[in-house]
């Protein structure tokens, strides 16, 4: 199972990394999660400089495709040369966005008719592309997921976990993860956002 | 005011990256925050690789040193290359660590007769130091706080911006990074955290 967290220059820290670190809970040898970037080496909009580990073509042949969040994705979704690269398929893949991410799914064609999560700052460009936007943290449709607010992170690598290894293993990562003495909290947020997206 | 992030190799992306964003949400010219690293560049214990922005020397004159978790502190504290570089003082800076950070903070000899959090993992090694364990998320005394669990991180930065900026700017921070339609609740989270730590 290959699962590609999008990040791109200008990337939002939190975005990226709060889901790859829960995702990485899952201890299997064919679990593998993968920062994504269209170039060797990303600079997050805090300057921290980053090396990609695969590609955007490869992102796209991913089981699993996250689409990161930043401070500069009104200009990537302009950019022809790398959304090109972005073939995207909620047939064969799970699809999440974080926050701004959920803009690149709008251009993509993928929130036709569906609605998104998204962080305050972009919720304007991502009603301009057309999508309704929600006030909740979290929402799922099938195959495709939106999560607003960087902290709500931690529910679409959550949802992930579920959807492919089912609510013990989420609740377990979650668990590990949460503050001490606040798991059962935590835990109990996470499926509060997530388990009403898993019985479809 | 100079915040810098102990960030080591086999580095727990959680526990640097989550204080780093949290603590850039203060927009002033002179807040500035950095990672700071032995080498220049760190794998994290998830193979993502990043660049240092500073060396452990200039990490120890910055105002607040924030020690980061990961799955080599065990060996970290027994290089005695690394920990001579690391001159932390709580008479002239904010310390603060997160997870196995703790471990690191007890060998500099700067938790004598100071209780710490750490995560279920590290305790042993923080008790098998002399330092007595607390079954919570976060505790500070006076200028130094330590954190147990990852999503701790944001008690700890929050804890920073609250001693430095005030509680109103700590409030903002938070509110910013939280879940949409659960950032009271986050707020409120951290004030439950890191409030009783405010008035020594």
């Amino acid at each position: 199972m290959h699962i590609a967290i999008l990040t791109f220059d200008g990337f939002n820290e939190l975005d990226s990394f709060i889901a790859l670190g829960i995702l990485n809970r899952i201890k299997k040898p064919d679990w593998h999660v993968s920062i994504a970037s269209p170039s060797q080496q990303v600079r997050s909009m805090n300057c921290v400089v980053i090396e990609r580990q695969i590609d955007l073509i490869e992102a796209s042949n991913a089981d699993v495709v996250l689409v990161g969040s930043g401070m500069k994705t009104r200009q990537i979704v302009e950019d022809k040369g790398i959304m090109s690269q972005l073939s995207l398929d909620p047939s064969r893949q799970l699809i999440g966005a974080q926050c701004s991410g959920a803009l690149i799914l709008a251009k993509l064609g993928l929130l036709r008719n569906i609605p998104a999560c998204t962080d305050l700052t972009t919720k304007p460009w991502v009603q301009e592309a057309g999508v309704k936007v929600l006030n909740q943290a979290f929402y799922a449709n099938q195959g495709i997921a939106t999560a607003g607010g960087c902290l709500a992170s931690q529910y679409l690598a959550a949802w992930v976990i579920a959807r492919l290894e089912g609510i013990e293993a989420m609740k377990s990562a979650i668990d590990y993860v949460a503050p001490v003495a606040e798991k059962g909290l935590f835990v109990d947020l996470t499926l509060q956002q997530v388990s009403p997206f898993l019985d479809e």
